[in-house]
């Protein structure tokens, strides 16, 4: 694919990994960032993760794609207004809710523009710093709405992800975000809630950080992650979300009761029927 | 240290990897496996697990230590007969809960023999198929009740566990199993019950499965785990598993009731303090 001018909305662990894999690709002839903080900036540039910083308004008119890569609730407020200020370019967002934002520009006359994706990659961490080498390799990018962008826009943001090696899915904004809130958002819920359960009782005891094993760790590791990346998240897909953690409790609640009647045959049979997680999971 | 004949009762994953680890570091002359099904020991011999399967009182006759690696509701009623057919044998077990176990034999005439351990390494897959190489490495190991086993059979423990690449703490057998709860047990629970969560939704739809990401799959890979090992260690540290499983679902309530109420800056609240959790996991 030919290469183009891409700008990079928010340099942070999402952006600034996608930057890496968009250079290496040989995708990008130039990457453009911008970031709400100046210290990502700085340290986005110092690491190389883009060729140049400019504000926002420069840094549409220099691109040919403009990438958006930061919270979800500033999305809502922004992408309307970045539509407004584009000509031709393509602009492609990889936030992890889809109902609230397509909503806010379905009637903007540059809606065939954008395309809304999200990419089911990320880690715990966040910043600049936080950007890998590798990142998204491999994993399912969810197209949502392709009907609503512009032919143009749309081959070349999945050609964009095919190239990193993404496979795409596709998928309505609603459907996105159901199902987003059973393999991503629960996991990040019950990894916080996990944590606070903890450090609830780590005020009496410290060792048992020292018995930490690698069962603790892989549940309880998401937590480290970033409020201001989650919490606009579990907001904007309140409905889906709430649905899935009542859902959550009420299947915590089985094994509670269980484990209080000694009820081994059942206690069992719940942990049976978790074991056919192995069909998803390898 | 002078190598022994070593037999381990249970050659599934704990047994089995830990065999790999004793002759690997040269602490077994010989290896006996037993197990209580015929298939596990000759899959034990096929994979040269162990140099040979007896029945369980010829290898506890034949051998200078016994390791205990089997579910911990056989092991409280089998603990005791081996202890009476020990002579100088060190008998040592692997099991994931203490207080039963130590309870079973603190009156038995050969109770210094015998030493209670927890090494805090395991894998959601089981059977001697299971056992892997550089098992237990970097982990913690409990030693429980130090003072209730004879001074030679404690530092041979000891040593063994050092030379395998474990790091030591004590603890008596009570504080073990409310700690447990806390790093191990609970995480156990919180996702099986989530693959529950999630299988419950899965009669409606697939495509959530294509979808599924690494902070998925990290929190709910222990949803794998194998009831016949886990049903007993819920039942067995029912107390303190209740405790913690409580207070799980409280924190959850506490997600729950945020979300619902659309309360941002309580909700980033929740997950600033779960990220507190940063000072234990690196």
């Amino acid at each position: 694919m030919e290469r183009k001018r891409i700008a990079i909305i928010g340099v942070g662990l999402i952006g600034g990994s996608l930057a890496i894999r968009l250079h290496e690709k040989k995708i990008s002839s130039r990457l453009i960032g911008v970031d709400a903080s100046k210290e990502h900036e700085t340290k986005a540039i110092e690491l190389e993760l883009v060729d140049e910083v400019l504000p926002l308004e420069e840094a549409i008119a220099q691109s040919e794609v403009v990438i958006l890569a930061f919270p979800v609730d500033k999305m809502v407020g922004l992408l309307p207004s970045i539509l407004d200020k584009v000509e031709n370019q393509i602009v492609i967002d990889l936030g992890s809710t889809k109902s609230q934002l397509t909503e806010a520009v379905a009637n903007h006359p540059k809606r065939g523009r954008y395309v809304a994706t999200h990419p089911m990659w990320g880690t715990e961490y966040s910043g600049p710093a936080a950007a890998v080498r590798n990142a998204y390799e491999n994993k399912a990018v969810i197209i949502c709405d392709e009907g609503d962008s512009d032919l143009d826009a749309l081959e070349w943001t999945k050609a964009m992800y095919k190239k990193i090696g993404m496979h795409l899915l596709s998928m309505e904004a609603k459907a996105h975000d159901l199902h987003a809130a059973y393999v991503s958002h629960i996991s990040h819920i019950t990894s916080f809630a996990l944590a606070n359960t903890v450090l609830e009782k780590e005020k009496e005891d410290n060792a048992i950080f020292e018995m930490a094993s690698a069962g603790f760790e892989s549940t309880v590791r998401l937590a480290k992650s970033n409020p201001a990346m989650w919490v606009p998240i579990f907001l904007q897909n309140k409905e889906n979300v709430l649905d899935v953690l009542n859902e959550h409790i009420e299947q915590l609640k089985k094994f509670r009761d269980k484990i209080e009647q000694s009820n081994e045959p059942e206690l069992r049979g719940l942990i049976e029927h978790a074991n056919n997680i192995k069909r998803i999971l390898k």
